[in-house]
């Protein structure tokens, strides 16, 4: 189940990298390149740090699988990406939920402090849209609206709350996940957002 | 007395990122990572590259509180920075001095070769900063003006002839740091650069 | 051998990065620092992933030695450029082979999978290139023209496909390497390219 979900949450970043990609009129191995990072970066950054190597993604060939999937079905669909916003958003977000899960997970098998925990859980699920925008050539869109992010630190703290009554881990992933949803869906469908800071 | 120094070099770090992020207009979970990054990017780099992971700030939570101090602190005084330009100067080159070392002493640590001890030493010093200017979407600073590198290349250097010497650790650590920081007030002061190279 | 022609591809890819950061107007120490980058970004993020530290150049002083002297060239002869550009062109085609058999090797001798390998060749030969791209804030040139990473792809599979022959290792190598090597002086003269792909 788990793993089926991590596989939805890497479509959809494969997808939403691919269109980043072809938006920026790259060639299709370009499209390629940026629809894979997107997918894998945020998890290959968490297991560089880690020491967890090689990295996840070079040891299972699902995921490469799943990406070139997403990477055809980003072709075929090309022109109709409008329409398909909305199934694209809630992937995504799907994929936000799980890979912030994926992440946690990783810090608390190596014994990692819960702050660091949520900053891997933070990772895995946001930085592979960071090193999409910054191949792009963009200010990396988490930093600049939504509270994306915001939304994954949150969800961390509240598995570590939860964690303390002990309830089946099943459990545990399931309200977290479905707490990040939730809260994505909410935070896009109100127009929720953190005001900017600026100097003077 | 250097754990110390380490905190005061973080701290202006985590400060010149959050007032770089701030001044980009980014909300403050962005000028967050963009301080966290830059704090502890260079340092992040130099464990990855050698293998020692989990990278070092996974394991002391201190760096946590004190990069979180340095942003709480920047969204407070953002108004004044222009007051407090000097004073962040001085920390940011007190941590250009102490990152420098802390760089060269991994690497001694395991055995490497002076010059990649003084390319560890510069990454650790330096590579923050490039980290933090990618992800606002500049060209690094440092390799357009100042001789800010330069000088952790000639402090590594200093530090390897005088260890010849067989000087007390402590007496290396505080000469070296101060030659750095030396340097770069005088380079600062006295408007020295290098000139830029052209094709054609 | 391959050793030397190892070198003869670091020599190139530092003077493509040297090239492009003067074009930047960078100072010497960027200038320096990005000639670097390109040279070793590409090997550094393959071992990084595959847990291979400290990464190559840490280990081998020859690197930063040939590394220096790519940099000094660039600089004596940076007026002559154009009438180089010829030079240039076949010395970076052959690191360009030279670089993904390397990859390729890394991959196998730690029982990757063959499409993990061939990953891994394409990360060493392309990713210095995409490092230095992003330093000098452009999208990286080999998503938007040639068809330069599409080629270690295709040598890649080559190399595998041959393999199966129980060819002699030198062979293998030698035929792969000069595959990638016509393919790409070929894919330039006949301007070969890949279609981009818009959405909408």
């Amino acid at each position: 189940m788990f793993y089926f979900l991590d596989f939805v949450g890497t479509i959809a970043f494969t997808m939403s990298g691919a269109l980043t990609a072809m938006s920026k009129k790259l060639d299709p191995f370009g499209v390629f390149i940026i629809a894979f990072v997107t997918a894998v970066g945020g998890g290959t950054l968490r297991d560089v740090m880690i020491g967890r190597t090689p990295v996840g993604w070079m040891l299972d060939l699902n995921y490469v699988y799943v990406i070139f999937l997403g990477f055809v079905l980003s072709i075929i669909f090309r022109k109709k990406f409008d329409r398909l916003r909305t199934s694209l958003f809630l992937f995504d977000t799907v994929g936000l939920g799980v890979f912030t899960l994926i992440g946690l997970e990783k810090g608390i098998n190596i014994g990692l402090h819960p702050v660091i925990c949520i900053a891997l859980g933070t990772i895995t699920a946001c930085f592979g849209g960071v090193i999409r925008d910054i191949l792009c050539n963009d200010i990396p869109v988490i930093f600049r609206r939504e509270i994306y992010a915001t939304i994954c630190i949150l969800g961390g703290m509240l598995f570590f709350m939860l964690r303390e009554f002990n309830l089946d881990k099943d459990i545990l992933y399931i309200t977290t996940s479905i707490f990040i949803i939730v809260i994505r869906l909410m935070a896009v469908k109100f127009k929720w957002y953190l005001p900017t800071l600026e100097p003077k």
